[in-house]
């Protein structure tokens, strides 16, 4: 037998209305009806961004559109702070190099957030600062940033502020608009629960204005062209159709359950995984907790590639283990997407019995005991 | 009723075990069973570019892929030669001039292909140029180039051969390591059968030491971390997972079929589509023809925006229109990929049909009698 799980953290699960839509006969894109899964498209992103920014969608994975921040916002010798802690904000860091572009950089410990005042103090320092990039999950670490509190500060300097929720958003509050972000990027295969190969950028008129004058090199990801196209309900080169009318159903089923409901329920999950850890004597990696994804440290003694490999390879439960310095010490369980409550019990249920058959010893039931008791009392 | 006909070049129809494997449910890209599914689309890649070079896949438009050209190729300042003899030949000239690249561009006249011979000039003239772009098939124009006659006159030269192939690559033949060509770019959408979204680009070792050595600055489409990762059987950025399952078996239906077959099954249909637009009195766009699709010129009265419009709104055959300075002038039918003789003659009598809506006076039925008397004797 064959049957699957994912609770990895991107790709996450598809719903069955997003698989339909996938193997729907290919359309024209340039064509009223494509047109119209567009304006759709626009509109409910934008209420999933809680933006009344312009969004544009890049057919490219999500570090193409942390590319395209980086390019129209900056021009060769411009200076950002790009705050890494983790492998995600390292590549705000690798993107500023490869483009020219004078960083700041904020080392933060990782499995903790930035604190903001360190971003405070060096827009104090340098009022040439053109763009604060930072991540609203590190999914790397399993951490949450502060973003409204950042948002607070950038909004009051020369800079804008660039918020990485490639994977966050939907999954956990980002209020775009409330919070004073300027840019936010996105890819399509987390909390928007589609197959990979679609991503996101909304743009403030602060960002636009940076835009126009930008002089970074770019074509495909020039936004300018994107800016254009859209404005007439079109995009600049041939786009992902399928993952686009894909996207259609998958806003819509974001829309019917609400955002504040479908927070609340990850939310719910990822206190169940983690009262679950402790449950069997394991402990949290990261201190600043996300709700979109839980990280959960391995006694010395289990190999956490061969643990992630066998629960995936013999038991079909796919979740993530550790990247860079955390390969083998840590595993992900993800919580956001089309995941249920039953999902994240088949998980621990799973992890406990492969900690279990690598010579691992606690109480063996307590981890889905102590989640079933977390889910249950908060229905 | 609303059944539908696909006859336009790009996206072209997706077969049932394309959108079938659509459809599956999502897997993590890094894991043994995405890498199993990478490395049968490589050797089915291989074959179908008919090279030994690496393939490199990318999460993009062709588009894309073409910038990615660009950038490992070439640094600021560098010289290349343009061929633009249509909308797409256009792309490489603005790629081109937004990296700072020093153009010698060959324009060449809409329909025609152009005269090796001119390649063959400017690259004795200056020997600073390090890279010549051309095109495969012209979409725009309908017209083909001469490739092979190409290949040997920048085989002997400093520079590399880079070959748009987006629409043309499994439609019509193109040996890339047997007439020297270092770089070829492809999309998914045309003749490999997929939806867009995923593109490709095979790069020489020749291509491969200036991709060390260029200075374009360049994050996503940096074929050195593709390379690095393609060595692992991974691919730098979370890839488009759901077309590369579908990728695989698009292969297995070109692989069945064979190339040879393919390429005469598209050249029969394209002769069909021309001697039935003569037929009723319609003359070709082209003078050097392209196999991969035909363009038609329309008569002078007869709107060719509301002719294509009404054929997909009112009777569901999609073809395409001109575009540029061909707008609304000619009609374009598409050959490559998933489309079949009764496909070609359904957009045939549909055309047709709309042209006697049109007012457009001729011997109603030549043009579907003509294309079925040429698609019979061929078999």
């Amino acid at each position: 037998m064959n049957k699957t799980y994912l609770l990895t953290p991107g790709p996450t699960p598809l719903p069955q209305e997003v698989r339909e839509a996938m193997a729907r006969q290919i359309i024209h894109h340039r064509t009223s009806q494509f047109q119209n899964v567009l304006k759709e498209c626009s509109q409910g992103l934008k209420e999933v961004f809680q933006t009344k920014n312009d969004i544009f969608m890049l057919t490219s994975s999500g570090t193409g559109a942390m590319e395209a921040a980086v390019v129209n916002l900056l021009s060769p010798n411009d200076s950002a702070i790009c705050v890494q802690a983790g492998k995600f904000g390292e590549r705000w860091t690798e993107l500023c190099k490869a483009f020219c572009i004078k960083q700041e950089v904020i080392d933060v410990k990782w499995g903790y957030a930035v604190n903001p005042k360190l971003i405070e103090d060096k827009l104090k320092a340098n009022s040439n600062i053109k763009a604060v990039f930072v991540t609203l999950c590190e999914t790397s670490t399993a951490t949450a940033v502060d973003i409204k509190t950042i948002g607070e500060i950038v909004k009051n300097s020369q800079a804008v502020l660039v918020v990485d929720a490639i994977s966050g958003l939907g999954a956990v509050d980002l209020e775009t608009d409330a919070w004073g972000v300027d840019v936010v990027v996105v890819g399509s295969q987390k909390g928007l629960m589609l197959p990979p190969g679609l991503a996101f950028i909304s743009m403030s008129s602060k960002a636009q204005n940076l835009m126009d004058n930008a002089k970074s090199p770019r074509y495909y990801f020039d936004m300018r062209k994107a800016k254009k196209a859209w404005d007439q309900t079109d995009t600049p080169f041939t786009p992902a159709v399928s993952l686009v009318i894909a996207l259609k159903e998958a806003l819509d089923i974001i829309k019917k359950e609400g955002l504040a409901k479908r927070f609340a329920r990850f939310s719910l999950y990822a206190r169940a995984a983690r009262e679950a850890a402790k449950a069997i004597g394991l402990s949290i990696f990261a201190k600043d907790l996300s709700d979109a994804v839980t990280a959960i440290n391995l006694p010395d003694n289990i190999d956490g590639e061969k643990l992630v490999k066998t629960m995936r390879d013999t038991y079909g439960v796919g979740i993530a283990g550790g990247q860079a310095e955390l390969k083998g010490k840590i595993v992900r369980i993800a919580h956001m997407g089309y995941i249920s409550a039953e999902d994240t019990i088949a998980a621990i249920s799973c992890l406990e019995k492969v900690l279990t058959e690598m010579g691992y010893n606690f109480k063996q039931g307590a981890g889905v005991s102590k989640a079933e008791e977390i889910l249950r009392t908060a229905k």
